[in-house]
Protein backbone atom coordinates (compact mmCIF):
# COMPACT_ATOMS: atom_id res chain seq x y z
CA UNK A 1 0.00 0.00 0.00
CA UNK A 2 1.14 3.85 -0.76
CA UNK A 3 -0.63 5.48 1.76
CA UNK A 4 -2.64 4.94 4.83
CA UNK A 5 -5.56 6.96 5.29
CA UNK A 6 -7.42 7.86 9.10
CA UNK A 7 -10.44 9.61 8.59
CA UNK A 8 -14.06 8.68 10.78
CA UNK A 9 -15.70 5.69 8.80
CA UNK A 10 -19.30 7.39 8.45
CA UNK A 11 -19.42 10.28 6.89
CA UNK A 12 -17.57 11.94 3.68
CA UNK A 13 -16.64 14.47 6.03
CA UNK A 14 -13.24 16.58 5.14
CA UNK A 15 -11.43 12.87 4.70
CA UNK A 16 -13.53 13.18 0.96
CA UNK A 17 -11.26 15.69 -0.80
CA UNK A 18 -8.52 12.88 0.06
CA UNK A 19 -10.19 9.90 -0.94
CA UNK A 20 -11.52 11.92 -4.02
CA UNK A 21 -8.04 12.51 -4.97
CA UNK A 22 -6.48 9.49 -3.90
CA UNK A 23 -8.70 7.57 -6.16
CA UNK A 24 -8.17 10.19 -9.00
CA UNK A 25 -4.63 9.25 -8.62
CA UNK A 26 -5.40 5.53 -8.65
CA UNK A 27 -3.29 5.39 -5.64
CA UNK A 28 -2.94 2.15 -3.77
CA UNK A 29 -5.07 3.11 -0.04
CA UNK A 30 -6.36 1.73 2.89
CA UNK A 31 -8.87 3.89 4.62
CA UNK A 32 -7.70 2.58 8.20
CA UNK A 33 -10.82 3.68 10.09
CA UNK A 34 -13.63 2.02 8.00
CA UNK A 35 -11.35 -1.48 8.26
CA UNK A 36 -11.73 -4.31 10.92
CA UNK A 37 -8.92 -6.05 12.96
CA UNK A 38 -6.34 -5.57 14.49
CA UNK A 39 -4.38 -2.11 13.96
CA UNK A 40 -7.61 -0.34 12.07
CA UNK A 41 -10.71 0.58 13.08
CA UNK A 42 -11.47 4.38 15.06
CA UNK A 43 -9.10 3.16 17.57
CA UNK A 44 -5.99 3.34 15.00
CA UNK A 45 -7.23 6.76 13.86
CA UNK A 46 -7.81 7.49 17.97
CA UNK A 47 -3.96 6.25 18.83
CA UNK A 48 -2.71 8.70 16.39
CA UNK A 49 -4.75 11.49 18.11
CA UNK A 50 -3.44 10.68 21.59
CA UNK A 51 -0.14 11.54 20.48
CA UNK A 52 1.68 8.93 21.90
CA UNK A 53 4.67 7.58 20.10
CA UNK A 54 4.21 9.94 17.40
CA UNK A 55 6.72 12.73 16.75
CA UNK A 56 3.54 14.89 14.85
CA UNK A 57 0.59 14.23 16.15
CA UNK A 58 -2.46 15.49 14.22
CA UNK A 59 -4.85 17.86 15.30
CA UNK A 60 -7.91 15.98 13.79
CA UNK A 61 -8.47 13.59 10.67
CA UNK A 62 -7.93 13.78 8.08
CA UNK A 63 -4.39 12.13 8.47
CA UNK A 64 -2.25 10.45 5.93
CA UNK A 65 0.46 7.87 6.53
CA UNK A 66 2.44 8.24 3.34
CA UNK A 67 5.84 5.86 4.19
CA UNK A 68 7.48 7.43 7.85
CA UNK A 69 5.16 10.86 6.72
CA UNK A 70 2.49 11.25 9.24
CA UNK A 71 0.39 14.06 7.30
CA UNK A 72 -2.22 16.41 9.01
CA UNK A 73 -4.95 19.32 7.33
CA UNK A 74 -6.87 18.38 4.47
CA UNK A 75 -5.43 21.10 2.17
CA UNK A 76 -2.04 20.55 2.93
CA UNK A 77 -2.44 16.42 2.49
CA UNK A 78 -3.93 17.60 -0.91
CA UNK A 79 -0.80 19.80 -1.90
CA UNK A 80 1.26 16.77 -0.59
CA UNK A 81 -0.79 14.28 -3.17
CA UNK A 82 -1.24 17.07 -5.98
CA UNK A 83 2.80 17.50 -6.22
CA UNK A 84 3.04 13.76 -6.28
CA UNK A 85 0.39 12.41 -8.42
CA UNK A 86 0.56 15.27 -11.01
CA UNK A 87 -2.86 16.52 -10.03
CA UNK A 88 -1.30 20.47 -9.79
CA UNK A 89 0.73 22.18 -11.24
CA UNK A 90 5.02 22.21 -11.46
CA UNK A 91 5.75 26.15 -11.37
CA UNK A 92 5.45 28.34 -8.65
CA UNK A 93 2.50 30.59 -9.56
CA UNK A 94 0.10 27.58 -10.19
CA UNK A 95 1.10 25.22 -7.63
CA UNK A 96 0.60 28.45 -4.95
CA UNK A 97 -2.64 29.59 -6.70
CA UNK A 98 -4.39 25.92 -6.49
CA UNK A 99 -3.22 26.12 -3.18
CA UNK A 100 -5.48 29.68 -2.61
CA UNK A 101 -8.18 27.98 -3.88
CA UNK A 102 -8.32 25.24 -2.19
CA UNK A 103 -7.93 26.93 1.12
CA UNK A 104 -10.75 29.35 0.27
CA UNK A 105 -13.01 26.04 -0.35
CA UNK A 106 -11.42 25.42 2.99
CA UNK A 107 -12.90 28.33 4.48
CA UNK A 108 -16.31 27.93 2.48
CA UNK A 109 -16.60 24.38 4.32
CA UNK A 110 -16.30 25.82 7.63
CA UNK A 111 -19.43 28.00 6.97
CA UNK A 112 -21.62 25.42 5.07
CA UNK A 113 -20.39 23.47 8.32
CA UNK A 114 -21.56 26.19 10.49
CA UNK A 115 -24.77 26.19 9.01
CA UNK A 116 -26.30 23.58 11.25
CA UNK A 117 -23.72 24.20 14.03
CA UNK A 118 -23.46 28.14 14.64
CA UNK A 119 -23.14 27.71 18.36
CA UNK A 120 -20.75 24.73 19.16
CA UNK A 121 -19.80 21.77 16.90
CA UNK A 122 -20.13 19.43 20.67
CA UNK A 123 -23.70 20.19 20.50
CA UNK A 124 -26.65 18.59 19.00
CA UNK A 125 -28.25 20.43 16.01
CA UNK A 126 -31.45 20.43 17.49
CA UNK A 127 -30.01 22.19 20.67
CA UNK A 128 -28.75 25.01 18.36
CA UNK A 129 -32.18 25.04 15.23
CA UNK A 130 -32.84 28.76 16.18
CA UNK A 131 -29.27 29.94 15.54
CA UNK A 132 -28.97 27.75 12.67
CA UNK A 133 -31.77 29.30 10.96
CA UNK A 134 -30.18 32.85 10.99
CA UNK A 135 -26.97 31.13 10.05
CA UNK A 136 -28.22 29.71 6.97
CA UNK A 137 -30.12 32.02 5.67
CA UNK A 138 -27.58 34.95 5.77
CA UNK A 139 -25.28 32.32 4.46
CA UNK A 140 -27.18 31.62 1.72
CA UNK A 141 -28.04 34.68 0.99
CA UNK A 142 -24.51 36.61 1.16
CA UNK A 143 -22.32 34.17 1.47
CA UNK A 144 -22.81 30.93 -0.91
CA UNK A 145 -23.80 33.51 -3.87
CA UNK A 146 -20.09 35.27 -3.10
CA UNK A 147 -18.02 32.37 -2.98
CA UNK A 148 -20.15 30.36 -5.96
CA UNK A 149 -19.86 33.81 -7.53
CA UNK A 150 -15.86 33.67 -7.18
CA UNK A 151 -15.15 30.40 -8.36
CA UNK A 152 -17.70 31.09 -11.63
CA UNK A 153 -15.26 33.94 -12.12
CA UNK A 154 -11.92 32.09 -11.55
CA UNK A 155 -13.33 29.94 -14.64
CA UNK A 156 -14.24 32.17 -16.74
CA UNK A 157 -11.01 34.23 -16.53
CA UNK A 158 -9.29 30.79 -17.09
CA UNK A 159 -7.78 31.84 -20.01
CA UNK A 160 -7.19 28.54 -21.99
CA UNK A 161 -11.00 27.45 -22.12
CA UNK A 162 -12.16 27.33 -18.92
CA UNK A 163 -12.02 23.94 -18.61
CA UNK A 164 -10.45 23.59 -15.18
CA UNK A 165 -9.76 25.86 -12.07
CA UNK A 166 -6.30 26.25 -12.48
CA UNK A 167 -5.91 25.91 -16.11
CA UNK A 168 -6.06 23.51 -18.85
CA UNK A 169 -5.42 20.02 -16.33
CA UNK A 170 -7.35 18.72 -13.68
CA UNK A 171 -6.08 19.89 -9.93
CA UNK A 172 -7.02 18.79 -6.32
CA UNK A 173 -8.65 21.92 -6.42
CA UNK A 174 -11.01 20.89 -9.36
CA UNK A 175 -12.11 17.43 -7.31
CA UNK A 176 -12.50 19.38 -4.05
CA UNK A 177 -15.06 21.56 -6.16
CA UNK A 178 -16.77 18.60 -7.56
CA UNK A 179 -17.22 18.02 -3.63
CA UNK A 180 -18.52 21.20 -2.41
CA UNK A 181 -20.93 21.29 -5.17
CA UNK A 182 -22.07 17.36 -4.55
CA UNK A 183 -22.55 18.45 -1.08
CA UNK A 184 -24.49 21.85 -1.57
CA UNK A 185 -26.79 19.77 -3.99
CA UNK A 186 -27.41 17.76 -1.16
CA UNK A 187 -27.60 20.26 1.06
CA UNK A 188 -29.61 22.78 0.02
CA UNK A 189 -31.17 21.67 -3.31
CA UNK A 190 -33.32 24.78 -3.49
CA UNK A 191 -30.69 27.30 -3.09
CA UNK A 192 -28.36 25.30 -5.46
CA UNK A 193 -30.85 24.93 -8.24
CA UNK A 194 -31.28 29.06 -7.86
CA UNK A 195 -27.38 29.10 -7.76
CA UNK A 196 -27.01 26.91 -10.75
CA UNK A 197 -28.27 29.73 -13.39
CA UNK A 198 -25.74 32.08 -12.17
CA UNK A 199 -23.12 29.63 -12.02
CA UNK A 200 -22.64 27.55 -14.94
CA UNK A 201 -19.25 27.27 -15.16
CA UNK A 202 -18.71 26.07 -11.46
CA UNK A 203 -22.08 23.64 -11.77
CA UNK A 204 -20.16 22.11 -15.27
CA UNK A 205 -17.17 21.35 -13.83
CA UNK A 206 -18.54 19.60 -11.06
CA UNK A 207 -20.25 17.59 -14.57
CA UNK A 208 -17.45 17.21 -15.90
CA UNK A 209 -15.46 15.54 -12.79
CA UNK A 210 -18.21 13.65 -11.93
CA UNK A 211 -17.64 12.02 -15.48
CA UNK A 212 -14.24 10.95 -15.01
CA UNK A 213 -13.68 7.32 -15.80
CA UNK A 214 -12.06 6.94 -12.43
CA UNK A 215 -14.36 9.24 -10.23
CA UNK A 216 -17.41 7.55 -11.70
CA UNK A 217 -16.19 4.42 -10.93
CA UNK A 218 -15.36 5.94 -7.43
CA UNK A 219 -18.72 7.48 -7.02
CA UNK A 220 -20.89 3.99 -7.65
CA UNK A 221 -18.69 1.68 -5.25
CA UNK A 222 -19.34 1.14 -1.98
CA UNK A 223 -16.02 3.04 -1.17
CA UNK A 224 -18.27 6.21 -1.57
CA UNK A 225 -19.96 6.68 1.89
CA UNK A 226 -23.41 8.60 1.01
CA UNK A 227 -24.22 11.79 2.16
CA UNK A 228 -25.64 12.15 5.42
CA UNK A 229 -27.21 13.94 8.18
CA UNK A 230 -23.88 13.53 10.51
CA UNK A 231 -21.45 14.88 8.31
CA UNK A 232 -20.60 18.54 7.03
CA UNK A 233 -24.02 18.47 4.58
CA UNK A 234 -26.64 18.21 5.85
CA UNK A 235 -29.76 18.10 4.54
CA UNK A 236 -32.53 20.17 7.30
CA UNK A 237 -35.63 21.31 4.87
CA UNK A 238 -36.04 24.08 7.37
CA UNK A 239 -32.61 25.20 6.53
CA UNK A 240 -32.59 25.34 2.56
CA UNK A 241 -34.47 29.20 1.21
CA UNK A 242 -36.33 28.05 -2.24
CA UNK B 1 10.80 47.05 -2.20
CA UNK B 2 10.38 43.21 -2.55
CA UNK B 3 6.63 42.78 -1.75
CA UNK B 4 3.57 44.91 -1.93
CA UNK B 5 1.19 43.59 0.82
CA UNK B 6 -2.72 44.16 0.91
CA UNK B 7 -4.84 44.18 3.99
CA UNK B 8 -7.99 46.29 5.47
CA UNK B 9 -5.56 49.48 6.21
CA UNK B 10 -7.30 49.60 10.47
CA UNK B 11 -7.41 46.25 11.75
CA UNK B 12 -4.47 43.69 12.30
CA UNK B 13 -6.47 40.58 11.47
CA UNK B 14 -5.56 37.86 9.13
CA UNK B 15 -2.68 40.57 7.74
CA UNK B 16 -1.00 40.71 10.78
CA UNK B 17 0.12 37.28 9.86
CA UNK B 18 2.46 37.99 6.98
CA UNK B 19 3.49 41.51 8.61
CA UNK B 20 5.45 39.84 11.49
CA UNK B 21 6.74 36.89 8.79
CA UNK B 22 8.01 40.30 6.58
CA UNK B 23 9.24 41.81 9.66
CA UNK B 24 11.03 38.95 10.80
CA UNK B 25 12.60 38.52 7.56
CA UNK B 26 13.76 41.81 7.37
CA UNK B 27 12.02 42.08 4.20
CA UNK B 28 11.35 45.20 2.48
CA UNK B 29 7.79 46.24 1.88
CA UNK B 30 4.74 48.16 1.35
CA UNK B 31 1.46 48.16 2.99
CA UNK B 32 -0.42 49.34 0.42
CA UNK B 33 -4.11 49.86 1.88
CA UNK B 34 -2.62 52.12 4.64
CA UNK B 35 -0.53 54.40 2.19
CA UNK B 36 -1.89 57.24 0.53
CA UNK B 37 -1.47 58.45 -2.92
CA UNK B 38 -1.92 57.30 -6.24
CA UNK B 39 -2.22 53.25 -6.63
CA UNK B 40 -2.39 52.99 -2.85
CA UNK B 41 -5.36 53.01 -0.06
CA UNK B 42 -8.08 50.70 0.34
CA UNK B 43 -8.85 51.72 -3.75
CA UNK B 44 -5.79 49.70 -4.69
CA UNK B 45 -7.14 46.62 -2.46
CA UNK B 46 -10.20 46.63 -3.96
CA UNK B 47 -9.22 47.19 -7.32
CA UNK B 48 -7.52 43.71 -7.08
CA UNK B 49 -10.70 42.29 -5.62
CA UNK B 50 -12.48 43.01 -8.37
CA UNK B 51 -10.47 40.96 -10.13
CA UNK B 52 -10.39 43.26 -14.01
CA UNK B 53 -7.23 42.90 -15.40
CA UNK B 54 -6.28 40.28 -12.70
CA UNK B 55 -5.16 36.77 -13.72
CA UNK B 56 -5.90 34.86 -10.58
CA UNK B 57 -8.28 37.43 -8.21
CA UNK B 58 -7.58 36.54 -4.38
CA UNK B 59 -11.05 35.95 -2.48
CA UNK B 60 -10.00 38.16 0.35
CA UNK B 61 -7.15 40.27 1.97
CA UNK B 62 -4.84 39.21 2.51
CA UNK B 63 -2.81 39.21 -0.48
CA UNK B 64 0.92 39.89 -1.40
CA UNK B 65 2.44 41.11 -4.53
CA UNK B 66 5.65 39.38 -5.16
CA UNK B 67 6.87 40.39 -8.28
CA UNK B 68 4.94 38.87 -11.13
CA UNK B 69 3.33 36.83 -8.72
CA UNK B 70 -0.17 37.68 -6.78
CA UNK B 71 -0.74 35.62 -3.82
CA UNK B 72 -3.70 34.96 -1.66
CA UNK B 73 -4.20 33.30 1.37
CA UNK B 74 -2.62 33.70 4.47
CA UNK B 75 -1.65 30.30 5.07
CA UNK B 76 -0.46 29.77 1.70
CA UNK B 77 1.55 33.08 1.72
CA UNK B 78 3.07 32.22 4.69
CA UNK B 79 4.37 29.26 3.03
CA UNK B 80 5.80 31.28 0.18
CA UNK B 81 7.50 33.37 2.34
CA UNK B 82 9.01 31.03 4.62
CA UNK B 83 10.60 28.95 2.27
CA UNK B 84 11.63 32.43 1.00
CA UNK B 85 13.48 33.70 3.85
CA UNK B 86 14.67 31.23 5.60
CA UNK B 87 11.51 30.51 7.99
CA UNK B 88 10.52 26.96 7.45
CA UNK B 89 12.30 24.00 7.60
CA UNK B 90 14.14 22.63 4.28
CA UNK B 91 13.26 19.21 4.56
CA UNK B 92 9.63 17.85 3.15
CA UNK B 93 8.74 16.75 6.34
CA UNK B 94 9.59 19.55 8.45
CA UNK B 95 7.92 21.75 5.51
CA UNK B 96 4.83 19.90 5.74
CA UNK B 97 4.52 19.66 9.80
CA UNK B 98 5.03 23.10 9.84
CA UNK B 99 1.97 23.85 7.12
CA UNK B 100 -0.12 21.59 8.82
CA UNK B 101 0.46 23.86 12.46
CA UNK B 102 -0.40 26.63 10.43
CA UNK B 103 -3.16 25.49 8.86
CA UNK B 104 -4.29 23.92 12.51
CA UNK B 105 -3.96 27.85 13.94
CA UNK B 106 -5.91 29.07 10.67
CA UNK B 107 -9.38 26.87 12.11
CA UNK B 108 -8.09 28.06 15.80
CA UNK B 109 -8.55 31.59 13.87
CA UNK B 110 -11.91 31.18 12.70
CA UNK B 111 -13.35 29.76 16.03
CA UNK B 112 -12.10 32.73 17.87
CA UNK B 113 -13.65 35.12 15.02
CA UNK B 114 -17.33 33.22 15.87
CA UNK B 115 -16.58 33.63 19.41
CA UNK B 116 -18.17 36.98 18.56
CA UNK B 117 -20.27 36.53 15.17
CA UNK B 118 -21.55 32.98 15.57
CA UNK B 119 -24.66 34.32 13.20
CA UNK B 120 -23.16 36.04 10.10
CA UNK B 121 -19.78 37.99 9.91
CA UNK B 122 -22.07 40.98 7.82
CA UNK B 123 -23.72 41.57 10.81
CA UNK B 124 -23.02 43.82 14.17
CA UNK B 125 -21.67 42.18 17.14
CA UNK B 126 -24.86 43.63 19.00
CA UNK B 127 -27.35 42.10 16.92
CA UNK B 128 -25.91 38.37 17.98
CA UNK B 129 -25.11 39.44 21.23
CA UNK B 130 -27.20 36.49 22.73
CA UNK B 131 -25.80 33.92 20.29
CA UNK B 132 -22.32 35.49 20.95
CA UNK B 133 -22.28 34.14 24.20
CA UNK B 134 -23.26 31.25 23.91
CA UNK B 135 -20.92 30.09 21.60
CA UNK B 136 -17.81 32.39 23.52
CA UNK B 137 -18.89 29.92 26.40
CA UNK B 138 -18.67 26.83 24.69
CA UNK B 139 -15.13 28.07 23.03
CA UNK B 140 -13.59 28.84 26.43
CA UNK B 141 -14.21 25.71 28.07
CA UNK B 142 -14.20 23.10 25.02
CA UNK B 143 -12.26 24.68 21.85
CA UNK B 144 -9.02 26.66 23.53
CA UNK B 145 -8.43 24.10 26.27
CA UNK B 146 -8.35 21.90 23.37
CA UNK B 147 -6.09 23.61 20.87
CA UNK B 148 -4.03 25.33 23.30
CA UNK B 149 -3.50 22.05 24.94
CA UNK B 150 -2.64 20.74 21.57
CA UNK B 151 -0.15 23.13 20.91
CA UNK B 152 1.48 22.54 24.58
CA UNK B 153 1.81 18.86 23.71
CA UNK B 154 3.61 19.57 20.01
CA UNK B 155 6.15 22.00 22.22
CA UNK B 156 6.58 19.12 24.69
CA UNK B 157 7.20 16.66 22.20
CA UNK B 158 9.63 19.25 20.33
CA UNK B 159 12.83 16.80 20.46
CA UNK B 160 15.37 19.08 20.30
CA UNK B 161 14.70 21.24 23.50
CA UNK B 162 11.37 22.75 23.06
CA UNK B 163 12.28 25.76 21.74
CA UNK B 164 9.74 26.23 18.46
CA UNK B 165 7.23 24.75 17.43
CA UNK B 166 9.25 22.58 14.78
CA UNK B 167 12.01 22.01 16.17
CA UNK B 168 15.32 24.00 17.05
CA UNK B 169 14.75 26.88 14.45
CA UNK B 170 12.17 29.37 14.49
CA UNK B 171 9.29 28.86 11.78
CA UNK B 172 6.41 31.00 10.46
CA UNK B 173 4.14 29.06 12.77
CA UNK B 174 6.46 30.07 15.74
CA UNK B 175 5.36 33.57 14.99
CA UNK B 176 1.81 33.11 14.77
CA UNK B 177 1.67 31.13 17.43
CA UNK B 178 3.07 34.00 19.11
CA UNK B 179 0.30 36.32 17.50
CA UNK B 180 -2.69 33.96 18.53
CA UNK B 181 -1.39 34.42 21.90
CA UNK B 182 -1.24 37.91 22.24
CA UNK B 183 -4.15 38.39 20.67
CA UNK B 184 -5.94 35.88 23.01
CA UNK B 185 -4.59 37.82 25.94
CA UNK B 186 -6.33 40.98 24.42
CA UNK B 187 -9.30 39.22 23.90
CA UNK B 188 -9.96 36.64 27.32
CA UNK B 189 -7.38 38.03 29.74
CA UNK B 190 -9.66 36.18 32.68
CA UNK B 191 -9.54 32.97 30.61
CA UNK B 192 -6.39 33.23 29.45
CA UNK B 193 -5.12 33.49 32.47
CA UNK B 194 -6.08 30.26 33.80
CA UNK B 195 -4.75 28.58 30.37
CA UNK B 196 -1.29 30.00 31.28
CA UNK B 197 -0.68 27.75 34.22
CA UNK B 198 -1.53 24.42 32.03
CA UNK B 199 0.40 25.71 28.86
CA UNK B 200 3.28 27.45 30.03
CA UNK B 201 5.33 26.11 27.01
CA UNK B 202 3.31 28.16 24.67
CA UNK B 203 3.23 31.31 26.71
CA UNK B 204 6.60 31.10 26.86
CA UNK B 205 6.85 30.84 23.36
CA UNK B 206 5.17 33.95 23.00
CA UNK B 207 7.54 35.69 25.34
CA UNK B 208 10.26 34.29 23.52
CA UNK B 209 9.16 35.39 20.55
CA UNK B 210 8.49 38.88 21.41
CA UNK B 211 11.72 39.75 22.45
CA UNK B 212 13.44 38.95 19.50
CA UNK B 213 14.86 41.87 17.93
CA UNK B 214 13.00 42.65 14.46
CA UNK B 215 9.78 41.78 16.54
CA UNK B 216 10.00 43.66 19.37
CA UNK B 217 10.89 47.05 16.91
CA UNK B 218 8.08 46.08 15.13
CA UNK B 219 6.21 45.99 17.94
CA UNK B 220 7.27 49.31 19.54
CA UNK B 221 6.39 51.16 15.88
CA UNK B 222 3.36 52.68 14.33
CA UNK B 223 3.73 49.98 12.16
CA UNK B 224 2.05 47.33 14.73
CA UNK B 225 -1.88 48.88 14.55
CA UNK B 226 -3.29 48.20 18.11
CA UNK B 227 -5.84 45.57 18.93
CA UNK B 228 -8.96 47.28 18.63
CA UNK B 229 -13.10 45.64 18.79
CA UNK B 230 -13.08 45.77 14.57
CA UNK B 231 -10.10 42.83 14.46
CA UNK B 232 -10.44 39.16 14.84
CA UNK B 233 -9.44 39.75 18.07
CA UNK B 234 -11.93 41.70 20.34
CA UNK B 235 -12.12 42.39 24.41
CA UNK B 236 -16.18 41.88 25.06
CA UNK B 237 -15.69 41.40 28.80
CA UNK B 238 -19.34 39.57 28.69
CA UNK B 239 -17.72 37.04 26.60
CA UNK B 240 -14.57 36.58 28.67
CA UNK B 241 -15.44 34.06 31.56
CA UNK B 242 -13.03 34.51 34.12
Amino acid sequence: MDYQLYYWPTIQGRGEFVRLVLEEAGARYRDVARETGKGAGVAALIRFLNGRNIERPPFAPPFLEAGKLVIGQTANILQFLGARHSLAPKHEGGRLWTHELQLTMADLLVEIHDTHHPVAAGLYYEDQKKEARRRAADFLKHRLPKFLGYFEQVLAKSARGENYLAGMRLTYADLSMFQIVAGLNYAFPCAMAKAARKCRRVFALHGRVQERPRIAAYLASPRRIPFNDEGIFRHYAELDAG
